[in-house]
């Protein structure tokens, strides 16, 4: 028999650190029953008081830039010096790829057995607006558990960057240690979103590509519009394999949150990105509301027979149905 | 003295083929002031009524493939054929490549001065379903005009892409004769979304390499899905500077045409793509709604302040705020 569990029973839980129970609250609030939004909308409102802020960072790149094998890299480092660790995964981008992320777990085999780091994939959730809002909840209960680092994973394509780019405080980007044309392949966007670029598997052969390819992008960054948080982009070698460059990376990324906390960047940021969540969710919730109401959805059946016979605009029929929701 | 033109000045001077009202009505639709929101939708209403529908054909490509280059000889090769033409033009990536897109005009020397075509570029309007919603209704008032080709063209950078696949009843797609890794930089989204893809410069030097390119496409193409519509994406060797291969092209499409029209998919699609805009308006509509409601405004002041001091979740908020909203 399977026991529904109380909200009280699901923020005990997570504050006492069981992670079966964490597993659970994620399993709840990436439902769309209705009585499961109830009991998520109570979680996850407990769990923002009760939250200790985790850094959150982003890591994204291209296929085959070795996320996996630098997460569990760089992962173990944090973890070897006595941090917490949560590695989320957002890939919305399309069936064909899926299960795709993180679905090689046994390129972490450092993190997947260790008793600091919980990993968990995204949900098959086709809808980006979904998966956005269902990242940014498990972030939630992710600091009320109290990890002292969550990573979001994406696969570089673009649309989730910045979704990601909006739920966390640090955002790097892995490159390969190809030089010129191979930059093609990421977006220009996603480079100047970026606070931290690591050339990844700069090590054997690849050495002096990847020190031509850090260069080769230091140059292409100057070419940006300097960022508003005064923080230069730092441009890093780095080799999951041979665990290189990684303490040079951890001290990087020391002085990326020690700028901004000193300089309240940091709490600044995060409150811009609340209320730009803000904003997203009224503009679901509107169309929640919208799609609930029965009398209109039929007004609405109508007006797709007059639109199909070229009776009334598209924009005109909306607004039409639009004012008669609102009661004008 | 500036006149101000009524709504029937307008729809007489569009149905008139009137270049310079057409040129204004643009002007019009693409105005964010309310009092112009209110004649456009009337001229909208009665352009919808009256248009013709004119084949339109999505052109996109990286930077580089030459798009202008090859709607000049194409665009050129369907006048020699007496047929009318309008091309317009989406930009909204980046204020950096602002500009960019046709700005170039000096290209399309064949088309600049001809009477048979119309040459517009997209407002600098930053918001994508700004864009959209803009091209789309330029697009009905060039139906009413008349033109035989609507030509809209995207500089191929993946948000736009699926806008303008959403008002067009062709794709096509410009690729370079590059094999292998220069494949890369488009993305698999648009390859699939593509009904023609043209390599683009297969001449002199190039040729065999474009033959190379065209066979890779043709065997990554058998990777997809079959498209519902049962037309099986062509790939052709074209060069627009040598105007070789438009021949075909044009054969080709014409096939393409015959094949929707005579299947009835080509009204099927065009019906689903003005019930897709229909949802699509009504959330802006919504949205807009919700935006001047004043009062609501003022508790979502408060709200922001709620959240900011972490008092309540942004979701939370929204769905407090919408209930509110919604006379709950």
């Amino acid at each position: 028999m399977q026991t529904i569990l109380s909200p009280v029973d699901y923020i005990k839980g997570i504050l006492q650190k069981d992670r079966i129970i964490l597993s659970k609250a994620i399993t709840l609030i990436e439902s769309t029953r209705k009585e499961d939004e109830a009991i998520a909308g109570e979680v996850l409102q407990a769990c923002l008081q009760h939250r200790k802020e985790s850094r959150r960072i982003a890591i994204t790149g291209s296929p085959g830039a070795g996320k996996s094998t630098f997460i569990n890299a760089f992962g173990k480092l944090l973890i070897d010096h006595e941090k917490s660790l949560a590695v989320l995964a957002i890939d919305p981008s399309s069936t064909l790829s899926k299960g795709s992320i993180l679905g090689d777990k046994t390129r972490m085999e450092d993190l997947a057995g260790n008793n600091k780091c919980y990993i968990r994939p995204s949900a098959s959730n086709n809808h980006l607006g979904g998966v956005g809002r269902t990242t940014r909840e498990t972030i939630l209960l992710c600091e009320a558990f109290g990890f002292d680092y969550i990573f979001v994973e994406t696969v570089g394509v673009g649309q989730s960057e910045t979704l990601v780019k909006n739920m966390t405080d640090l955002f790097m980007l892995l490159l390969l240690p190809n030089s010129g044309d191979e930059l093609q392949g990421i977006k220009r966007g996603i480079m100047e979103m970026a606070d931290l670029i690591l050339i990844n598997k700069s090590d054997g052969e690849n050495t002096v590509a990847a020190k031509i390819a850090a260069t080769q992008v230091k140059h292409s960054l100057h070419l940006f519009a300097a960022s508003e948080k005064e923080w230069i982009t730092q441009v890093l070698n780095i080799s999951s394999l041979e665990k290189t460059g990684l303490d040079a990376l951890q001290k990087e990324m020391e002085a990326y949150f020690l700028k901004m906390e000193t300089s309240g960047l940091l709490q600044h940021n995060r409150n811009l990105q609340e209320i730009f969540w803000f904003e997203e969710s009224i503009v679901q919730e509107l169309h929640h509301a919208f799609s609930e109401d029965n009398s209109i959805q039929s007004v609405k059946m109508q007006l797709k027979d007059k639109i199909s016979n070229k009776e009334i605009t598209a924009v005109n029929a909306a607004k039409f149905l639009v004012q008669k929701f609102m009661g004008k």
